[in-house]
């Protein structure tokens, strides 16, 4: 590592701007296509460089997952306050990850599923991180049913709530790429429209009874 | 072909045994780690019989993909009948979706984008067969629409719904492995609770305001 230190640009800075080349070719060319001589050509330093800073392809990848998967939980966490209410909390998530899939199209490429599963280790890293976003979800819509007044609920309610809100949240995603000139603040209200009032009513207890069932 | 004709069991009804056996293993194994020795044994038939048959690794999967989104597909249609009303026919497509991932576990692993994405052929296939079921979708919230006496709707507001509800479904596939307990009715029901009553708000025009924004 001594090698390194006599460079102008700092090691840590460097790995950034190697990671951002890296996440620019991986979205555009996908993780097979994608070559370490282009991302190093993007990040303005030589192939072997970046085999000394990220150690392979896959490393940066994962490097690159794991980066953009902090961002986009942190984002999400600074965004749902526990200070507002529940129904704001979910607002200004849902707002927050639209708009980081909008404004960071590429890092989103990189950290949706879709984008190929190419080895073990990242196969892993993608489904920690979804853990880790599912469980946040989770998390927010516990505590929006320990803050409700409705009956108590079946302990896995909130987890059922989570699941349903993410994977629609994913699912949205494709269809903002079919309609790029959608604002993020559109796609969180007709989400809120959608999800809000049923998800009020699942938690508060109410059922849905098909039409043929009721009295 | 002439050499096949020659064997007892007819040419459709091996190549659904040989599509049979490979469901088994790509779920089991991953595309990647599946042999066609392992489909050769479990159909119980010959190696080069099973290549003679279905060409290649790749061949065989794409036939078990392309079988098994016709079959969940079918199983959609003809659960949501549109002589039902709309709540009813989501109710039901909703509840074919979940029994099938229940009773189908290695058909819904092989058609699962989560699944892992070997080829570009294959990609494209698991693109096709999702697209088809957002047009089912689309499509039955389309009626939905044409048929209520709400004001006119903007033209992508159907296609945003079934996004919706197609990604809410996929998600919770995986709440299910989570949870194998749990019967297809009650997660139908739970969904139908979640998102009925906000689809019929988006569709007949209500708008969700955050509070700050009520006087």
């Amino acid at each position: 590592m001594s090698d390194i230190r006599r460079r102008r640009v700092p090691r840590p800075v460097r790995e950034q701007q190697i990671i951002d080349a890296a996440i620019r070719v991986f979205a555009r060319r996908g993780y097979h296509a994608a070559s370490v001589d282009e991302i190093a050509e993007h990040a303005g330093i030589s192939k072997p460089m970046v085999y000394l800073y990220l150690d392979s392809k896959e490393g940066l990848f994962l490097a690159a997952l794991r980066r953009e998967a902090e961002r986009l939980l942190a984002v999400f966490r600074a965004a749902a306050v526990p200070a507002h209410s529940p129904e704001l909390r979910l607002r200004a998530g849902l707002l927050a990850f639209f708009t980081f899939v909008t404004e960071h199209r590429d890092s989103w490429v990189v950290l949706h599923r879709q984008s190929s599963e190419p080895s073990p280790a990242i196969t892993a890293e993608l489904a920690r991180s979804r853990r880790a976003l599912l469980a946040e979800v989770t998390g927010l819509v516990r505590a929006d049913i320990a803050a409700s007044d409705g009956p108590a609920r079946p302990d896995d309610d909130a987890e059922f709530v989570a699941y349903t809100l993410v994977g629609a949240a994913d699912s949205l995603t494709d269809w903002m790429a079919l309609h790029p000139g959608e604002p993020p603040e559109r796609i969180t209200l007709r989400l809120m429209n959608m999800v809000w009032v049923g998800m009020r009513n699942v938690l508060d207890g109410e059922v849905w009874t098909t039409p043929s069932q009721l009295p």
